[in-house]
C-alpha cells in the first residue's frame, strides 16, 4: 500500500458529457463584468427573473396553500415519480378543453420547465438526432441537448414579421435526423406573441412531415392586452403535441421548480412516447413534493384578477420601454406582447460598435444599465431588454439607452 | 396542405435513451401486484420512505425554518445553479473538520440526493465509460447511468463479512474504462455500517489505481449505537473524494429533494470535475429555492437529540426484526447497524420455493407482507426488509413471516 502522504493525484479529467455541457454564454457574461459608472446607480434590465425586483410577488393564496400543505404534514415523503395523482389532476383540470381534453394521466409533474424541457427532448431524441431550435432562442434549449449529444439546428425566426417562424426554412432543415421541433410561444427573447392562423400554418408543417412538436409555453397567458394567447394544443388539436408549462412566470416562483408536460394524443400515436416520459421521471424524482401537493389549493384560490393585474403592470412597463426606444434612429423594435421582454436591434455601424457584446459592454460602463447581448440568443446586433423592474427604473434605463444613442449615433 | 381530419399519425418512436431507462424492476414490482390474505391487514415493509406511515414526522424545526423562510418572500426567485451562497456556506460549515476541511465553494447543492449522484456520474463518466457498483445496491445507481449510456459493472459485497466490498473483486473489474466507484455507507438494502478500518482499505485501494469514489452517504449518522458513522472523507482526507447527501434521510423529508455533493480536494485533482459540476448544475437549475433557502436555519435549530431519538426509534425496530427472524432456520441475516433495511437470505430449496420473487408473492398471499425482492437489488434469494413502520406492525410483519417460514420449511 502506498503511503498517503506521498500521494499526487493527476488531474481526474471530466467526462465529455461534461465538456460539451460548458456554457458558451459565460464567457460572453464575463466580459460584461466591469466596472459601471460610478455617477449612475445600477439598474438591470438583464434576468429573466419577475421576482428580482420584489415588486412582482408570488399570490397570497400560493404562500397559504404552501404553508397549509407544508403543516399539514402529509407531503414530505417520495411522490410517485410523475408527480401526486392530485397534482396531476389538477393540471389536467385546468388545461382541459373540450376540443383538446386532457386527463391526469395526460400530465407528468416535473422539476421546473427545464425540467420538462429536459424529458420531453430526452423521450424524443438521443445521440446523433436532431431537435430544432428557434434563433433567437432561450439559450437552455441547446444546453440541454448538448448534455444529451442531441445536435440542434436552428431556424429563423422573422423579425419583420413579428418573430414569426420562417416555415420554408424549417422545410429545409428537415433530414431523417430530425425527432422533434421546439416552438416557444410567448416568446423569450422576443416578447412575441403569435397569432392563430400563424400557430395553425406551423401545426400543418408539423402534420405534413409527422414533426413532432415541443411547444414551450411557459409564458403562457403571460399577454398584453389586446394581444391573445392560443394554445397550441387547441388548434388542430387531432396532432400530436407535447406542452410544456410550469408555476414559474405565471405564479412568480421559478425558485420552486415546479413544471409539467401536458401530453396532447388524441391520434394515439404517443404511446411510446408517453411510456419513456414516465421512465424518464424515474430517474429525478419529480418536482419539490410540499410545492406539488399545494398545486390543486394554488389553482383554486389564486384569483384570476391576479394575473391580469400582473400583465397589465409588466405590459405597462413595455409600453414605456417600447415608447421611449421605438423612434430612436440606429434601432429597431417592435412594441411587446407578451413574456418579459424585447428584442432592440441596432444598425452597429451607425453607431461605430463592433457587435452587441460591445454594446452591452458600453452600457454598463457609460450608463449603469446591464443587458444582455443578443448573441447570448442566436441573435448578433440585438440586445435583450427585460421589463420585469418597476415603472421608473424601466424609464430611467430606458431613457439612459436613448441618450446613449443619441450620443453615438452618426448620420 | 392536408385534411387535419385525415391524418393518422404513425406510432411517435421514443429515443434510444429512453428504450436504455426502462426500469428493470417493473416487472418484478407487477409480479408483487396479486391479492393480499384477506384475512390479514397489509403490513408493507417495501419503501425505504421513512413518512410512510406518519410515525416519523419531520422535525418542527425544520417546519418552522420553512415557513419563515416561505413567508418571508424573499427566495422566490431562481436560486444560482449550485445553490445559494448562504446555503452552501451552511452545508460546508456542519460538514467540515479539520482534517477535511469545506467551504461553500466545496459544495453543490442539488435536487435531491440522486440529482447528486446523477451529477457526480456525469462529471466523470459519459457514454462507454463505467461505473463501479455494489452487488447488492440501490437499483437507481444503474438507472442513471443506463440513461447516460454509462456502463457499470457491479462488485461483490461479502455477506459473511458484514457486507464489506470484496476488495480483491474490485481490482479484477478494474480497466481503462472505469472513471468512478460508487460506494454505500450506511448501505440500502443492507442495513450494513462499515468500520474505519475497511473504509480506510477502500481509499487506499482507490489511491493505488487512482480511482474516484463517490460516496454515497445519503444515510450519514443513522446509525444505531454502538456502531459509529465515519464519513469517508475524513479518513486519508488527502485523497480526493465526491461525498453526496442530503436533507431525506436524516430530517425525514425525501419528498423535499434537496441535496448535495461535497468536494474534497486536498490533492487538487478535481479542478476540472469542480468545473463540470458547476457547468452541470446550470442544466437543472438547482432544488427548490424556498427549502434550500431554509437549510441554514434548519441546521441551526434542529437539536442532535431529534436525531438520536430518530436513531433509537428505528434501532429499536431493527432489533425487533432482527429478534425476531434471527433464529429461523432456513434464514440468514445480520443485525442491522443502520440505515432503514435488513437483508434476509432463503436458502429457497429448504422451503421449495424458486426464488426471492416468489418468497415475495407468497408473503403477499398468505401472510399480506409487502417486503421487496432481493433480485431488485441484484442478490437473488434475499429479500430486504424495511423497518420504519411503527414497532408494533414491525413485530406482527416480522412474527408472520417467521410463521410463515415455520409452515414452509422442510428438514
Amino acid at each position: 500500500m502506498p503511503v498517503m502522504e506521498d500521494i499526487a493525484w493527476n488531474v481526474v479529467e471530466k467526462s465529455d458529457v461534461a465538456k460539451n455541457t460548458t456554457n458558451p454564454i459565460r464567457n460572453v457574461v464575463d466580459r460584461l463584468k466591469i466596472p459601471p459608472n460610478p455617477e449612475k446607480t445600477v439598474i438591470s434590465l438583464g434576468l429573466g427573473d419577475p421576482t428580482a425586483f420584489g415588486n412582482l410577488q408570488v399570490p397570497v393564496q400560493a404562500v397559504k396553500a404552501v404553508q397549509k400543505t407544508l403543516l399539514a404534514h402529509q407531503s414530505n415523503g417520495y411522490p410517485p415519480a410523475v408527480g401526486y395523482e392530485k397534482t396531476r389532476a389538477a393540471i389536467a383540470r385546468r388545461y382541459t378543453r373540450p376540443e383538446a381534453p386532457l386527463e391526469a394521466n395526460d400530465v407528468i409533474v416535473t422539476s421546473g420547465c427545464s425540467g420538462a424541457l429536459e424529458m420531453a427532448f430526452s423521450a424524443l431524441a438521443h445521440a446523433g438526432q436532431t431537435i430544432l431550435l428557434p434563433q433567437p432562442g432561450f439559450s437552455l434549449y441547446k444546453t440541454l441537448c448538448d448534455n444529451k449529444g442531441i445536435k440542434v439546428k436552428y431556424y429563423r425566426l422573422i423579425p419583420e414579421r413579428n418573430w414569426e417562424v420562417d416555415l420554408a426554412h424549417v422545410e429545409e432543415l428537415l433530414d431523417d435526423s430530425v425527432a422533434g421541433w421546439l416552438i416557444n410561444n410567448p416568446s423569450n427573447p422576443c416578447g412575441s406573441v403569435y397569432s392563430r392562423q400563424h400557430l395553425i400554418k406551423c401545426k400543418e408543417l408539423a402534420a405534413k412531415h409527422r414533426l413532432m412538436i415541443v411547444a414551450d409555453e411557459i409564458y403562457e397567458d403571460m399577454v398584453f392586452s389586446p394581444n391573445e394567447f392560443h394554445p397550441m394544443a387547441l388548434l388542430e388539436p387531432r396532432i400530436p403535441l407535447l406542452a410544456c408549462g410550469g408555476l414559474a412566470k405565471r405564479f412568480l416562483v421559478p425558485g420552486w421548480r415546479v413544471g409539467w408536460i401536458l401530453i396532447h394524443d388524441q391520434s394515439h400515436a404517443l404511446n411510446q412516447i408517453r411510456g419513456a416520459l414516465v421512465d424518464l421521471a424515474g430517474i429525478i424524482l419529480g418536482a419539490n413534493s410540499i410545492m406539488q401537493a399545494a398545486i390543486p389549493d394554488i389553482f383554486e384560490h389564486v384569483p384570476e384578477s391576479f394575473h391580469q393585474e400582473v400583465n397589465q403592470y409588466i405590459g405597462h412597463n413595455a409600453d414605456i420601454a417600447y415608447d421611449c426606444l421605438a423612434d430612436t434612429p440606429g434601432l429597431s423594435l417592435l412594441r411587446p406582447q407578451g413574456a418579459l421582454y424585447m428584442m432592440v436591434g441596432w444598425q452597429v455601424d451607425r453607431f461605430g460598435f463592433e457587435d452587441d457584446v460591445q454594446i452591452c459592454e458600453r452600457l454598463i460602463s457609460e450608463e449603469s444599465v446591464l443587458c444582455l447581448p443578443g448573441t447570448i440568443f442566436g441573435m448578433k446586433n440585438y440586445i435583450r431588454i427585460v421589463y420585469c423592474a418597476p415603472p421608473e427604473m424601466i424609464e430611467e434605463a430606458t431613457g439612459r439607452i436613448k441618450a446613449f444613442c443619441a450620443r453615438h449615433y452618426r448620420q
